[in-house]
């Protein structure tokens, strides 16, 4: 096809440095979730070790009987943006039910936590007088394309370092609009950011705190409203974003706050505003998954048990991870190639799925093996991953020692 | 809340303009649609004249029950992105349907039409040596938003003219990368482009073209492939873009074009892989619908019915409308505050509902009533919204005459 050799040669590119991406083709059944079918190469059923998914809640009866209930009751799809015909009665539940998990007077809906973030920073930062964002360097590509989309001016400041943010923010003008933007969980290395400290630089600055709670929100505190619940400070943050995509178990993203400012990002958020709205039956379920996890710590419990036997075990069979206070638990491989090969192994021979984490998710040379472990993971299905990667490992050791 | 006077500032000058939004609650009900129960002010039970679901595929049969089946099968969400363990046998299966719709080697999901146009377009114009994207005046946010996100050199050529788009390809350095990006039907007047006249002018000068179908896809050509469909120039496209959010009912947005092309986009696209999948369950939805579609003529043939029968009733009535070749029949009226109040009368007195359609989505001083009939207005919903819209543009005539 005419232009295939420009596209052919950045892909070739890719191939070379051990980057390119097989998408594994995985069939979930409900109710045997972590198990999955594999229609590509290898094992016919395999354990995902890498879900999103990260508490079961996308197989939850609540959750499931909601979203199908609500395709048999209002059909499949919103019918028209949130403006133009698609705001449907689930859509202003969600968002109550929102608004209500994070304390906030209001909340929004987006098709994602992506375009949630995209839309809000992006909008922040071109429409508030003399914006300057200042990203924690290690925000996700949501956010970095958002804030690069506004146009203003930007700042970053060190990974999850206040004394650096406080610098920053005293270097710059009197007159600028101040918003601090970072994450709480950081999804590829498990950390946590200092929230206290950021929001106490924050004040002492006068400057807007936007946290992305993505990978936190249904997991910490005591009705899953994220790590700034859990510290008993989601009142001092300005702007609160998290997904119905991950620990929910849905799809689709939103932002909370106050009142005056979900309406502002309602009003001229283009990514916001242009859109087809969400399906109101994956609104119901979403809602039902929030409900549901606003009452009942068990699926928290039972990931913080698994995640803390699965780090023992690796312990005990000498296998490094990343040490960190989350659920994820990263352990490096440092070469794409390897990466790769170690995932193959695990899915052909053990059944076993956990994707190579490689660039342009990870900087190269930080390529890792990710697990998140959650409450449907066995203690068997523990013992299975750990004895694997036990083998694979003294078999690199040998491979090494004969290279 | 502190900032809160930063958002009140320019919400009050939207409502001084009278371009402050409002958005009706509805709620659909399978089998009834376009009737929907209102939960706003004005009558219980409206008909929607301003719905995207163009086709009421939404509620048909075939996609409730493919959602549903799927739903329970499968579970609410992807559980990942595509890459990460979010890729499942429907996502698959849906890419290849949308490649044999436009007839193309591969396609691509994302999870809106919004994002599938800003990331297609930004990872073009940024990715590809010396790009150059000329875009037609009145292209959509989401394109718009992609190519000033590419941060390459653009050029805006007028709407709809092959001649102007010559003189401005003509003018371009030899090496540049040209990327021509358009529409089929355009939305908000319901006019079509000459896409066989600008695709001779991209020949000549070797550039790529870029079509977005969103408002024809399903709804143009013998399977419901577009406009390029219905003319026979779906081969000589460079980029398909369509949404399963309107004609088809459910919600997503995809791309099809070369395999080299969409493995470029599937292996850089920053919104494409940096974000949730949508649900498998949306994606056999959606399969089902553009399956439905793809064989039957029935639905297609009833909305041109029903939409020459509202124009010839306004013709009859005396009330004007954009003339255009499409399923789309504006109605002008040039103010944001009458524009509102008409939309606020026929819904509280009529039970009718058609949204004011107001700054942004289109130019201050171009506000409209737009309204799309389909395959389930009956000729008694045609009927009683030409006798309210007479009776109101009489007052109007009498209100001018004693102003
Ligand atoms: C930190 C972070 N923010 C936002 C997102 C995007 O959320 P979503 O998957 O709902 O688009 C992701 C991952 O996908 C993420 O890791
Ligand atoms: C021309 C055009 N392109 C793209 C889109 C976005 O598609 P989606 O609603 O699937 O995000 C729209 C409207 O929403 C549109 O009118």
């Amino acid at each position: 096809m005419p232009f295939d050799n420009l596209f052919q040669a950045q892909l070739d590119k890719l191939k070379e440095e051990g980057n390119y991406r097989i998408f594994a083709e995985l069939e979930r059944k409900c109710g045997s979730f972590p198990t999955v079918q594999n229609h590509g190469e290898g094992a016919d059923d395999v354990t995902v070790w890498c879900s999103n998914d990260y508490l079961g809640m996308g197989q939850h009866p609540n959750v499931v009987d909601a979203m199908v209930e609500a395709v048999k009751a209002h059909g499949t799809g919103a019918g028209g943006t949130r403006n133009i015909g698609g705001t449907a009665r689930h859509h202003v539940a969600l968002e109550a039910e929102l608004a209500d998990l994070h304390g906030k007077e209001a909340a929004l809906l987006f098709t994602s936590g992506y375009v949630s973030n995209w839309a809000a920073l992006s909008t922040l930062g071109s429409r508030l007088p003399n914006a300057v964002i200042l990203s924690d360097a290690l925000n996700h590509a949501s956010m970095i394309e958002g804030i690069r989309h506004a146009k203003c001016d930007r700042v970053i400041w060190k990974h999850n370092d206040p004394e650096d943010l406080d610098r920053k923010l005293a270097a710059l003008p009197a007159n600028a609009t101040k918003i601090v933007a970072f994450e709480s969980v950081y999804s590829m290395d498990g950390d946590i950011a200092p929230i206290e400290e950021i929001l106490d630089v924050c004040e002492k600055h006068g400057a807007m705190s936007y946290i992305d709670e993505v990978h936190a929100v249904g997991m910490y505190g005591p009705r899953g409203g994220g790590v700034a619940e859990e510290r008993g400070l989601m009142d001092r943050i300005t702007l609160i974003e998290g997904t119905l995509g991950k620990a929910f178990g849905c799809v689709g993203g939103y932002v909370t706050g106050s009142a005056a400012m979900v309406d502002f990002l309602r009003s001229f958020a283009s990514g916001f505003i242009f859109t087809t709205a969400l399906p109101p039956a994956v609104a119901a379920a979403a809602a039902a998954s929030i409900a549901h996890l606003k009452q009942s710590a068990a699926e928290r419990d039972a990931q913080k048990r698994q995640v803390a036997k699965l780090r023992a075990k690796l312990d005990a069979a000498g296998i490094p991870h990343i040490d960190n206070p989350s659920h994820i638990i990263p352990v490096m491989i440092k070469d794409p190639v390897k990466c790769r090969q170690l995932s193959d192994i695990l899915m052909d021979q053990y059944g076993i799925y956990v994707q190579p984490i490689n660039y342009p998710t990870v900087p190269k040379g930080t390529e890792r093996l990710r697990f998140t472990p959650g409450p449907l993971h066995t203690d068997a299905d523990i013992d299975k991953l750990v004895s694997a990667l036990k083998q694979l490992w003294q078999q690199c050791a040998i491979a090494h020692a004969v290279a």
